[in-house]
């Protein structure tokens, strides 16, 4: 195997390559990037075995071929590199060697065979469709703080995919919880998902699938089987294991009949919240919230530090309430809004507060109170 | 107590002081910052009993008063509150709170006596002269890197400052060495500073003095005792405890025969030494250096995992050498350089090796090889 190529397109995909690999790996073979040079293209695969990423680039290949190195120092070593130098890579199968040479800089990485990379197998993609970047972001984006850590809930560490019945018809439907918290994002549904499978889409693989969004103008497609989930750009494709498990059914968690509303500018309540948090040492300290006309008191407090008290107007009409929440867990919520004040609708103080952007029913958030 | 002051004043004197506090204290008084207001100012007192450091800001000072709170929290709570506020503290001594007030936020924190917070005993300052920031700044910021962190070299966990003989006349000079490598700064000898006993200004002392000398027009007081050292500028005075050993004769590990000169691009040769430093998975592995009529081979071979070579122009006239370096303490040691090339001054590849900017004797390193 020999090929050139620019050190820019290599680092791009070594970059993403290399993110899936773990860190700390018993076999050897996964801390490695499959490296596939054919034609005018080169390909970098890497895998943790629940995910694969196949990254392609262009490059002047003078010999095909294949071979796999350390995924971590070959991206180290791409990365030192100058900006704008002619990276040759070559092989020859008798030395055991992957040489890596560039202006005046050679290297030479171990190498293990080709034939010892674990290709995830291909699985039968029964539902295909394709959504642009932006709505796919927003979709994982506004759910993922949500996801439970948890591992014996371990349906609960991911994201829940599926097709529901919107207010207007069937959406694409993005939810996630940990028993504290819920968000539920919808998106228009797009043409072939009609009849998906419902899937929980891994943490980690959430996090890789963040990186393919970043182009607004990308279209994005999206395969399910009843297993697997497969994201492809035209550079890209990220394969990933679904969680084998049943998400609970989420439609029970979020309140119907709260009427007392409040609004209120989401990044003004965000940091009052913050301020407020500050004297207790503990993060998860409950944060106090007095509702009267019109007026929201934010209070926290900690016998042994101290204590603060913080007013907020809000539009608030309806009687007296005293509800008490986690403060981050507040502030997770209205850090999510982005574009209109933050509307609460609250019932009493035991029971589910749900969150939602002005009145756009299309990102929904619930919180659980805690007793103050 | 009671007074009012501009949050940015607040912040940056809290900020300073609080950075003293360690984070970890079994004496609770410790973890406070003491506030005193009198006149039209106020000052911020905090120390972990080797350190001390009052900061002093103008406010309102309505009653005069002391009390120490939490200095963490009341760094946390001053940073949260927007850009501009006006604050108000306020303290009776009947509550044991100090509430902090500003805009419709209310903040109290518990208060512990201002009769149990520690202050530092002033101490017999034998020697006091005055130096511009950026003079101190140089001779501590080239030198700290070399300080060890062995504690059973306790008398190494500092820099050295001391009047020492330069080649035109007496210096004021900055020594730290951690016996593998040492760093020699020296500056003109401040009026008044001559007759100055040395003394070992520890690691924690240094990276706090580094705070004080941002401002390049400022002069900084330098006063020293045989047990103290406290540098103050009009807003600050950083008051410490010096270190209680004997410094080692550093005089006789600088080379003075080393005849065999290399000089090289330093930016371009701490960057080429990082590349090839990439193959190893440890970060003391050596890296080789060959010496050739002007031109230098940096190597490093890793059985395991591979190996790498770079090529660098250099000015180097004298005959073949063969030198190995960790690469960590070359990097450190090249990142030292800020105006010319560095000037490496070898002599056998067993030897200590001199580094310089260009020919300014005025910060000189000394690196010891490894065996490669």
């Amino acid at each position: 195997m020999k090929f050139s190529i620019e050190r820019a397109s290599l680092l791009k995909a070594v970059a993403q390559a290399q993110s899936v690999v773990e860190r700390r790996n018993t076999i050897p073979i996964l801390a490695n990037v499959l490296i596939e040079a054919e034609g005018d293209t080169v390909q970098f695969r890497a895998t943790d075995l629940d995910i694969e990423v196949v990254d392609r680039a262009p490059a002047k290949v003078d010999r095909a071929g294949a071979t796999t190195v350390a995924a971590v120092t070959l991206n180290e070593i791409v990365r030192k590199l100058p900006d704008g130098s002619l990276v040759t890579l070559t092989e020859d199968g008798a030395s055991g060697r992957l040489t890596i040479q560039a202006g005046r800089s050679n290297f030479s990485l171990a190498t293990l065979p080709r034939e010892d990379f674990p290709v995830m197998a291909t699985s039968d993609y029964t539902t295909n469709f394709s959504a642009p970047a932006p709505v796919l972001r927003r979709l994982f984006d506004k759910a993922k703080f949500a996801i439970s850590t948890e591992e014996t809930r371990y349906y609960l560490n991911g994201v829940y995919m599926h097709v529901a019945d919107g207010e207007d018809g069937q959406v694409l439907r993005c939810v996630a919880t940990d028993g504290h918290r819920l968000a539920r994002i919808d998106a228009s549904l797009p043409e072939g998902a009609a009849g998906m499978a419902g899937i929980i889409v891994p943490r980690k693989t959430v996090g890789e699938l963040r990186k393919l969004l970043d182009d607004d103008d990308l279209q994005v497609a999206v395969s399910v089987s009843e297993t697997k989930v497969r994201f492809a750009t035209p550079d890209i494709t990220l394969t990933s294991k679904v969680i084998d498990g049943t998400f609970p059914d989420y439609t029970r968690v979020i309140p119907q009949g709260n009427t007392r509303r409040m609004e209120v500018d989401a990044a003004e309540f965000a940091r009052a919240v913050d301020r407020v948090a500050t004297v207790s040492s503990e993060r998860s300290r409950a944060v106090k919230l007095q509702l009267d006309e019109d007026r929201l008191i934010l209070s926290v407090n900690a016998p042994d530090s101290g204590a603060a008290e913080e007013e907020l107007a809000v539009a608030y009409t309806d009687e007296r309430l005293e509800i008490g929440f986690n403060a981050k867990y507040l502030l997770e919520i209205a850090s999510q809004v982005d574009r209109e004040n933050a509307v609460f609708m609250f019932n009493g103080s035991a029971d589910p507060t749900l969150m939602r952007e002005g009145n756009d029913m299309s990102a929904v958030y619930v919180v659980m109170p805690m007793r103050v």
